[in-house]
């Protein structure tokens, strides 16, 4: 089997995670085996110190590698912060993201390999064959190779501007009311090599409950990706990263808000409607006005850790063969 | 009083830092008030990990400022090694050059401001400024802001080839006879702002006791460092880098060998014969048939400590004033 998921940072790595636990526990040969491909999204990367930081890539490459600061959600377990003591002496800026030593390490690791002119999609392959990976069954493709950056729109008492998506979500943590959100370099952009191929190919498309407007929004906004989605011939299975109509963790109202939409299930469920097959979202957002094509499940979403991710990306690949059997009978 | 010295790195360091010492602790009001300036050797820089790395600028800097790793003469003091052992994990090339996190800091904070444009003159007084070099009336100028970096010719059973100078130095510990030394990039070299002016309107010019050949020695083929320190009307004193006929560190018999010169401080000062006034030698050197035009002193050069490296900077100095005096009164 092959599944393709398009993920953010924190809530599509754990997800995957506990995907992958699912299928290597599986007692089905045909799960055991099966190829994940994760599609990564490169808008929140951002150049600190001269040095290309992609802080979503990480961050799956690290919770997929058993490296990740399990308790943050986020950078390197047993992380120190020499590196960024030294330069807050230089008065380097910025000092508002932290970055660990051994985070700093993949960041120099990766600015190298850029500077040699190798596209991210191979240095990215290059970083995780470190962690273990492909022993994993696991490809994780950056959206693009161009430089994307989601900037927002903000205005205070600077005036109207547009900041790095970065500065707006840990600098300001998403208190500034973003008027706009906006994928700079966009236009430009290209998928990745192997992206439009791992989604029309898939066997399952699943939908992490990542950020919806800066993760998932992002990466289907890639020229290509929405309209793979929209015609592959795998069903495509959501889970909703709301539990009670708050997101887990994370902005997603504040970026819910940007785009006019509300926080709520349904409402996340409708910016995916043109390609949506299946919806998975917590029995506390059970109940609403659902479409009638949609095959709405629920079920506890709270991922406390592995075992918990583990039996909802199960229920989401229950459903999606759910789905498959459908069509194979119809 | 203006003192310019022309420094490599942990001798140049430690020659200065005694100089400073001897100077601030001196009864004579004119030399507590003298301003020094170090003109740095930036031929050994090398690009590690796609950042901008200068031993010999970062020796003065750190050893300067009191961040200096005292036993080993370079890097920092309570230095840890994570990032370069990341760096491994992930298969980063080179290994043979040993980089510590609070050194990484500085490499990345560089890199990041040559990056943005900034000349490496710049650059180096924007560090310099964090270790409080301006209160102690030093400035640390790169001989040029220019490239230049030094290479060595050695043929082994891969064939006569060019490798980095810290290669044939750090990774080869200088075992590899070398057949030439080359400067590359030298002949689009420009001296660096205030260097040649630093020069021309010292009252002494000293040479520490640095490697003639790959401190010293590139430092004059800088265009128009050579003829300044000729026409210069400061007296020019130099401190022997050899004790016995040997070096105190470092392999500058190697590097001597390789242009054809003996290791004895008198061929040592015959490099030097076109500008150089007064030689300080060791007690151990002091026999030799030394030009007539020289004025040859001899004395314990062991800089075992900073008191011994300030008595030592203090009778180069005594030897210089005694030269403007002979000067003054011819």
């Amino acid at each position: 089997m092959r599944i393709t998921a398009i993920a953010g940072g924190v809530g599509g790595a754990r997800f995957v995670r506990g995907l992958l636990a699912h299928l290597h526990s599986s007692p089905d040969a045909d799960r055991r085996s099966t190829e994940v491909t994760v599609i990564g999204n490169t808008g929140d990367d951002i150049t600190l110190f001269g040095l290309r930081v992609c802080p979503d890539l990480d961050t799956v490459m690290y919770t997929l590698g058993g490296g990740i600061d399990d308790a943050q959600g986020w950078g390197r377990e047993g992380e120190t912060h020499t590196v960024q003591g030294e330069l807050a002496a230089y008065g380097a800026q910025p000092q508002w993201f932290g970055l660990g030593d051994r985070d700093f390490a993949t960041h120099i690791a990766r600015s190298q390999l850029l500077g040699l002119g190798m596209p991210l999609s191979q240095v990215t392959e290059v970083l995780c064959a470190r962690w273990g990976l492909p022993e994993q069954g696991v490809r994780l493709l950056p959206m693009t190779d161009q430089s994307v950056e989601t900037h927002v729109v903000i205005e205070d008492d600077e005036g109207r501007r547009a900041i790095h998506f970065q500065e707006w979500w840990v600098r300001h943590q998403a208190a500034i009311a973003a008027q706009q959100i906006v994928a700079v370099g966009m236009e430009r952009a290209v998928a990745g090599p192997g992206v439009l191929e791992a989604i029309r190919d898939a066997d399952v498309v699943l939908l992490p409950p990542s950020n919806p407007v800066v993760s998932i929004g992002i990466v289907l906004g890639v020229p290509g990706v929405r309209d793979a989605v929209r015609g592959t011939r795998a069903p495509v299975v959501g889970v909703s990263p709301l539990i009670g109509g708050r997101p887990v963790r994370g902005h997603a109202d504040a970026c819910l808000a940007a785009i006019g939409v509300d926080t709520t299930a349904l409402a996340v469920a409708g910016l995916y409607e043109d390609f949506l097959d299946g919806w998975l979202v917590d029995t506390a957002d059970a109940e609403a006005a659902w479409p009638a094509r949609l095959a709405v499940r629920s079920r506890p979403l709270l991922m406390s850790d592995v075992d918990a991710a583990a039996a909802i990306a199960g229920a989401a690949l229950d459903l999606a063969v759910e789905l498959q059997g459908d069509r194979a009978s119809a």
